[in-house]
Order: structure tokens, then sequence, then C-alpha cells
């Protein structure tokens, strides 16, 4: 058969009913109830909320072939997609949200409008803390679908992430793969690795040793764990950025004004690099809770594509949502390897693209000329396919 | 001119009087005093000694060509270079004590002999503590020049080391150009980069955050930071091996009888790798002094051949000892590329050499195989190098 003719195009056409009353207004944040969220390993959240963000006017079939992009941030991002994405998200940009409707959503777990365990609890109205169970990569995925759901939309075009981001694309394609058309699986992996689990359980530890965690339950202690999420993330940020870039950057040079080669070792005469380090720890530890922090970085640690579904290779075999695998030369944290990794097993590889930089695994938040190109290419590419419903309707037989 | 006549192998040549009265006994630790000794900052430290052991007859002249090999350990190394490289230094080994006589001293700042911050000051018998000065790698070749002077040593054939010991043995060859025949040089880099920075100094803070630290003076206190070092040495680890290697080990495997995935995070149930490291880091911290460690790390933080001598390239140059450097494919923590800057600068390049291994930065100590043959063809290379005296008398110019 031949790709659905053009003039079909959700994109110009209008003579779907669109639920567009049910969406939240351009670029405002709202909130979906899901109800009793059920986690995979068997925990319970009441009340369970996501929060999310909309650009672009919905266009299609909300069970079809629609215009929507469903964008999946990273570990401390959230749903303000065209803020942490802006050169790439927005009118006349890759994803073009004068014919794309693109919707993305705060992780469960997350602190930014999703709940998390800095919510309420709904019994007590204190915060959940260490009541708040463990979530996974596939509880993400579960959480949007639902609230998608919830918002009369039950087909997207396409799932696109990076980093955790990308783990949660991933994830959609297996767990719901008649829901989605196509996806873009940028700068991660099939599961963690052992290097990951044990860099990522470090920056666990660095949260949790803190005195001021208090067991998860600081939050009405009047103490926070601003120390060990700042250690954290500093760890952290020397995974995503390149050690070439940092060294170009920063190399063995001093901070301006202080001493770090002095007779003897003084915590306040630093490399320019530790200056680098603590600003950015600072800064995160004053805008994310460490609760969430511990719990999106433990969804991290779980990230397995092949639990139960008989081990990795398998697992991608059997994918059949057309798939753009995007990694970056450079990346520290989840090297390139892995998505070649990925390219090769995955049941339906839409295409393969490397970012070349120094700049390590953030590449694919910094460097948006090449991601531009990436992502025109990705959806010029998942314009041609038929969705997945689509072949299994016609049998799996399809020509580009 | 041609090389030296082979019958002037110091090896097989016993006509010279050696300094064997004042060396310590086959593979026994010993201890030079240094005196006051002066770092390079502009510090003290009185009564400092250094530990060391050696194996294998002095054969030579002590103040000329003879059968000495320095060997230099790395971070938490120490003297015991027949246990370390035990499939490197012995009779009949690469290194082979039949006919060369290994010396390796443990490092100023060390725990295992020579004085660091657990000594005790020979003021009021007290540990160091804080009172120990920061010290660099320039100290350490500058206290071991000293200590091999009172052994009665003013020239050795070759100085080689691994990760801290190679950036003795670079340092070396640029502050005693005369006393060193040939160094070889093995996953370093000229300086410490600023990623490396970056995570040495995570691991410092890991120590110096345990309330068991003390402020550096934790010896009379009761307390032992040692959920601080083994915290830095979980970390270290993780730039010790290579990613490849930790995932084909342990992947995303539970440890056994634990279950990672439950409903909560509970950090009694691990996956294995973290069993894994939290071995590796309660060994270290059993047998390794929390202020060493610190001062050791600073001491790699400061590494840099190129200050006060024009800058990295420029010091290289200069360079007047023939000098083999040698990589790792997979070494996260000294990159291969930063033995290939070597090559390229390095004055006098006797070879390069790239050991193949998942393993990562500790390949240099854990594949024999390959060692073998770079650490034999070094010393092959190595006797047919006039040393940088003997290039001084006849102006530089000679053949091979």
């Amino acid at each position: 058969m031949t790709p659905p003719a053009r003039t079909t195009n959700p994109r110009q056409d209008t003579s779907h009913d669109a639920p567009t009353d049910l969406l939240a207004a351009e670029g405002q944040l709202a909130h979906v109830d899901l109800g009793r969220f059920r986690t995979e390993a068997g925990a319970f959240i009441p009340g369970a909320q996501l929060a999310y963000q909309r650009w672009g006017k919905f266009r299609g079939d909300p069970a079809g072939k629609n215009n929507v992009l469903l964008v999946e941030h990273a570990l401390t991002g959230d749903s303000n997609a065209a803020d942490w994405w802006g050169g790439l998200v927005g009118p006349g940009k890759a994803l073009d949200t004068n014919e794309w409707c693109v919707i993305c959503f705060n992780a469960l777990g997350g602190c930014s409008g999703s709940t998390g365990p800095s919510s309420p609890h709904p019994d007590d109205g204190r915060a959940w803390g260490s009541r708040f169970p463990a979530v996974n990569i596939r509880d993400h995925a579960a959480a949007e679908r639902s609230a998608l759901e919830e918002l009369g939309i039950h087909h997207v075009h396409a799932v696109i992430g990076g980093s955790m981001g990308g783990a949660r694309a991933l994830e959609w394609t297996l767990l719901y793969p008649d829901f989605v058309t196509a996806a873009c699986v940028i700068a991660v992996s099939a599961r963690a690795s052992g290097w990951q689990i044990g860099i990522q359980s470090a920056q666990i530890s660095s949260v949790t040793n803190d005195p001021a965690w208090h067991d998860g339950d600081y939050y009405a202690s009047g103490d926070v764990p601003l120390a060990g999420l700042a250690a954290a993330r500093r760890l952290a940020h020397l995974t995503y950025r390149g050690e070439l870039e940092i060294d170009e950057r920063f190399g063995a040079r001093a901070q301006q004004g202080e001493n770090p080669l002095g007779p003897h070792r003084d915590p306040q005469q630093r490399f320019a690099v530790n200056s680098y380090l603590e600003h950015q720890g600072a800064k995160l530890a004053q805008r994310f809770d460490a609760g969430s922090y511990v719990t999106l970085t433990e969804a991290l640690n779980r990230h397995d594509i092949g639990r139960g579904r008989g081990g990795l290779n398998k697992a991608l075999a059997a994918s059949r949502v057309p798939t753009m695998v995007v990694g970056v030369d450079t990346d520290i944290l989840y090297p390139y390897h892995q998505q070649e990794h990925l390219s090769r097993n995955v049941g339906e590889l839409l295409a393969m693209a490397k970012v070349v930089s120094p700049v390590g695994h953030d590449a694919f938040l910094t460097e948006d000329r090449q991601m531009d190109r990436i992502l025109r290419n990705f959806l010029s590419l998942s314009e041609q396919t038929p969705s997945a419903t689509e072949r299994a309707v016609t049998g799996g037989i399809y020509a580009i």
C-alpha cells in the first residue's frame, strides 16, 4: 500500500473534533488527576496528579492521526519544554508549534507540579516524604498515558525525549505501541548500565547521607538537605559534560582572586572548575526538591526495557514503533556505543544520528543547530511512516 | 657515536663499589631520614622520612651507569611493588630482580611508612593531622631524590610509574634529567584536567564532610571518617574501571538474595554493582588513612608540569630524558588522548604503547601480559639510549 495521502495531513486538517476544550491554555501549567495510581512494583499513589504544558493547536483525530508531539524532559527538567528546549520548541522552530501540538508532562515523582515526595499526602496533608514509593520509567509512561486519556487524547504522532526523557520515550514504544506513530530516543540506553547505577547511587547517597535529609522526611523539620543535593549535582554535572569541554573551559586555572596552590589545602582557595561546579550544585539545590532528585534518580537506576520481556534484545526486537536513535559522541553518562546497541536491535529503526560535540551528554540540550536538523529530519521521516496501528490493520505490509 | 658497548652493562658489571651496605635488605621495609623538608609552596615538614623497599642487587656506578629501577606507586599504593605489581616485579619477570635493582618509595604524605598526616609530629608526638601541609607531585619527586642521595645513589637507570606514579615519573624527568637515563610514564597526563580536579575534589569533600573528619584532626578523637573515605573510594573506583567492564560484570543484576526493585527504595536491597562498590570502599577504608587520601588526592589536583615552565608543551619540549608513554584505550580517568598529547610533545619520545582492555585505568595493574611486553620493550629501548648525562657530555649527538 502507499502511505496515507498528504491531503489527510492532520496538521492542515480541521475536520475532526479536537479536544482543545480539555487542553490547557497555550503554555500554561495545568494538572490532570490520575486518581489512585498503582506502580509496577505494586505500591499505590492515591490522588496522583501530573502537571503539563501545551503549545500549538490540536488538530486531527484524538484517537488516530493527529499532530500531537509528546516531549519528555530529563532528570531535573519540567513541563516547560519551550524553556529548556527553547531553541527547538516554538513557532517556526524544529518542533514548530504553528504546525504541531507539543505536550510535555512533569514526570511522576517530580517537583514541578506533578505528585512527588514534596506533595501533600491526601490522608493528612503532610508531605509524602519517605512514604512516596519508588517509581520507574514504566510508571512514568503509564501515568502520562492515563493523563493523555483523561485529556481525550488516545493517540500521539510522536514521543520525543533525551536522557531520562529518552528512557520514557523508549518505554512508551514498548508499553503502548498502538498509541504512538513514531519515537525519537536521544542520549539514553536500553537499560541502566552497572556504571550508571554506581554513579547514580553515589548521588542518591550524597543526598541521603546529609543529616538534614531526615530519612526522606525533612519537609516539616525546618532542615533542607541542600548540601547533599548540591554535592549530588556537582557529581552528576561531571557526567553531563564532556571532559574535553570542561578542560577547555577551566583546565587547572585558579578561580579569580583565589590560590588553590598554597602551602596548605584550603577549600576557600579553589580551582576555577570547582567554583563552577559549586555554582551548578547550589543552583540546582535552590530550584529542585531533594526527595524528587532521589526518586527520579532511582527511576533511572531501575530503567531496564528487558525486564519481564525476555531481555534487552528480545524486547527491542519486538518493538513495532518506527524509532529514531540519537547519541552524542562524547557522552560519558550514556556512551555512544549504547545508542549503537539500540540502533542495531530496535525492531523498526527509522534513522540514527550522532551529535558531534565536545559538550558531552548535555549536547542534546545545547547543540541547537545539530538538534534542529535531527528533529526536522525525524518529523519528516515520521510523516512518511504509517503508525503501528495502521500497519496492524493492514497486516504489517506497507511501502514508503 | 655508537651506543655504549654492551660489555659495560652494569647488570653484569661488578667492578664498582655498590652502596648495598646502605640499602635495605631484600624486600624489607626501611626508612630514610630527609631532615627538614621544604615543599614547593613553602611549607616545612621537620623530621620527614620516606619508607622504601628494595629488590635485586645493586650493580654499577652509584653516580652513573647502574641497574636501579625506581618504581613509583599510584594513589593508594605503597612501597611494596613486588606485591601490587607482583606479575611484573621479581626474578625472571619484566622488571627482573635477578638483573635489576628495583627501589620503590612510599610517597611523602602517605600512610605506609612515609611521613604523612597520621605520623607523629616531632614537636609533640601527636598526629600531624591538619598541620600536615599540601604536597604536590614535585615534592614527591624531590623527597625521593633526597632519599636516594642519602642512600648513596646519585643516578638511576629508569623511573617507571602509572597513574600518580606516572605523574611522579614525569616530574622526575623535568626536575632531575641528569639523574635518570630513561622514564616510563603510564596512564597519566601532563597536568590534572578540569574534569579530574572536579571528580578528585568530590572525593576530598566526601572525606572532609564526614563529621568524623574533625577538620583533619580526627586521630585523637576516637572517630575515624570511614564512611567518607569509603564513599570517596566508591566514586574513585568508577573512574578506575572501564564502564564496559563494570557493565559486563554486574549490569543491572540484583545482589544475590536482595531485591532492588521493590515498591520502596531500600538501601539494604541492592544492585550487585553497589554491593561490589561498597566492598571496594570498605576495604580501602580499613587499610588507608583518610588524611593521606586527602593529601595525595590534593597532590593529584596540583599535578601540572607546565607550572613555572612556560606551560605544558614548552615544559614537555624541554624534556631531555628518553621517555616511553603508555596509555589504556578505555581509561575514563586519564583518557588516552592525554597520553597522545604527551607523546606528541615530549622532547625525547622513546616509544608509545596502548594497553587494549575493557578494564580501564586499572589495566596497568591488571593486564600483566600486555604490561610485561611493554616493560620489557621499554627496558630494551632504554638500554640502547645514552643517558641525558652522557648526551650532555657529547653535545647531544648520538645514534642508536
